[in-house]
């Protein structure tokens, strides 16, 4: 069988993923040559995206200045786009995720497998849903992630990374490592994908929290003791509600990795030290500091928030309880310290 | 049996743990009141810094504008100030160790314990050498440790942050626990005296890594992934010549947290990057920015590397061999990605 490969997303990371996978893609017998990436249509001067990528091989609007390979085939056409395809990678932003699966169902071929390189949780459900078990339920084939400290703009121009495939079929993690790996980004397997995506999901409640230490201005000490206490309660989240999660997990780019770079660097960081400096509510500070965007941090924390709630063990998480009351209560910011 | 404490330097970090005892040995019946610490005199403007300690309660050279508590008394003489003492608290520079442990000799009580706050590996020694060990060797009593993402005035500032002390008997933790515990100073027992031992002095490695990626400005990503890797490596030097040691240590505030911390700061780091971006040998940077002060990480990579190199395993720590290579045998500074 010949894989055929196709990406759903067209972003700054997924423009980056079509960059190595197209390359990669030609080094192997086993994978057709040609691979579709999913465009949501949007018209630049006149001219739309998806013809822009075609023609020049560049997307001049969320990755300009990074050449793609030219068996990347932007269409905007989802179902003419995922047509025979056998692999999938999504790389969207999460609230356009079940539409577009909903459009998908019935038209897959049922032997396709599918990777999420989408972090966060569903804000839409009640509960805790990481994207791979949206997309597993949706389109009832098998999925992986793939997850690490991963900024696109630094991987677009190649300087050295590492990332963590978390998976349980062992046949299709030596798939994707084909796809993804390169000489600039090395890809670990694990057999675990909700500790891959715990560490995608939560590092943002870490993100924000950093931000908060930096806030009050309280040095590199707080900020890596927070941090720290920080990831020993995700990996206490992880071992209490899920455990068949392995704890070595923690330790691979997806885990400390991802944490040392958000000790100083991201967005979230950036929201939780203007919240503590303004005294402003997030979707404000989203306003008026990245035009609307709406960032994971919050909602990441206001879901695992209530759930620990729900399932009475809110008093057993101190720090998630304290970044949350912090947040969304009201509660002065050194209640991160006072708290833990 | 009261316990009478006595500290050994009264440097930036040990003035700060004198802060820290003075108060503390207050609070409880076990303690005499009267701590002593041991200065290497010097004058200032003509007075002795003993005499200034003793009468303004500050070390206005070390640790200028904190007040020390009163009943933390500095003395010069060293047979003077270890009479009788219980419980010794070693924090001087390593250079100078040794020969205060000589003149210790016979002089101590024979049930006394004491705790290293000294980083590093011994650099007079053929093989590797905790401070620890030699602790214990030139005086035969026990010996625990104290490591964490500790910088000193950070701490006498009342910055919350951990410490993490090992320690092989039960007791002597408590007692450790009741010196250095406050509502700042988070303090965790751990039954792995060697762990966080490595983890205080190999750490100086991993900062030596992350200004050579600094200064081949690479990036966040790239620093995350080069320090990960580190880390990994230096837990599995530790399972390999020292397998008593416990993994969950690395976790701890002297494993991951200071990690994080010398990812973005810390003198190692800083030379590292000036390394790469001026090509002078350490020793000339040390002269130029440090005024001659000699750093950790030199040393501990020479003796890491030598120490791999006899027991002929150098080729299974290649992070540790390209710092080396690097720093001391003229290898191009990318070379601790490709050969990583």
């Amino acid at each position: 069988m010949t894989e055929k490969v196709c990406i759903i997303g067209s972003g700054n990371w997924g423009s980056t993923a079509a960059k190595i996978i197209g390359t990669n893609v030609t080094k192997y017998d086993e994978f057709d040559d040609k691979v579709n990436m999913w465009v949501h249509e949007e018209f630049i001067n006149g001219e739309s995206l998806t013809d822009i990528i075609n023609t020049k091989h560049e997307n001049v609007k969320y990755l300009p200045g990074v050449k793609l390979p030219e068996n990347i085939v932007a269409n905007s056409n989802l179902t003419e786009c995922i047509k025979d395809a056998t692999v999938f990678v999504f790389v969207i932003p999460p609230q356009f995720l079940k539409e577009v699966l909903r459009r998908m169902v019935g038209q897959i071929r049922p032997d396709a497998r599918a990777i999420s390189l989408i972090k966060g949780l569903d804000s839409s459900h009640s509960s805790i849903r990481f994207f791979s078990e949206i997309i597993h339920e949706l389109l009832d084939i098998e999925v992986s992630v793939m997850s690490g400290a991963n900024v696109a703009s630094e991987v677009a121009s190649e300087n050295f990374c590492e990332t963590t495939i978390g998976t349980l079929v062992k046949k299709h993690g030596k798939l994707f490592k084909k796809l993804f790996s390169t000489s600039y980004l090395k890809v670990t397997i694990v057999n675990d994908i909700i500790g891959v995506e715990i560490c995608g999901a939560l590092k943002h409640i870490l993100g924000i929290a950093a931000g908060i230490v930096d806030g009050l201005d309280l040095g590199g000490n707080t900020k890596a003791a927070v941090v720290r206490i920080g990831l020993m309660e995700i990996i206490k989240f992880a071992k209490t509600f899920y455990p068949e999660v392995q704890k070595e997990t923690f330790y691979e780019s997806c885990g400390v990795a991802e944490m040392i770079t958000l000790y100083y660097a991201g967005r979230n960081r950036m929201l939780g030290e203007a919240f503590v400096r303004t005294g402003k509510p997030f979707d404000v500070l989203e306003n008026e500091m990245l035009n609307g965007q709406k960032l994971q941090g919050p909602i990441t924390i206001q879901k695992v928030h209530d759930y620990l709630l729900t399932k009475e063990k809110i008093q057993e998480f101190p720090f998630i309880n304290a970044v949350y009351q912090i947040t969304y209560n009201g509660a002065p910011a050194d209640t991160i310290i006072k708290n833990i």
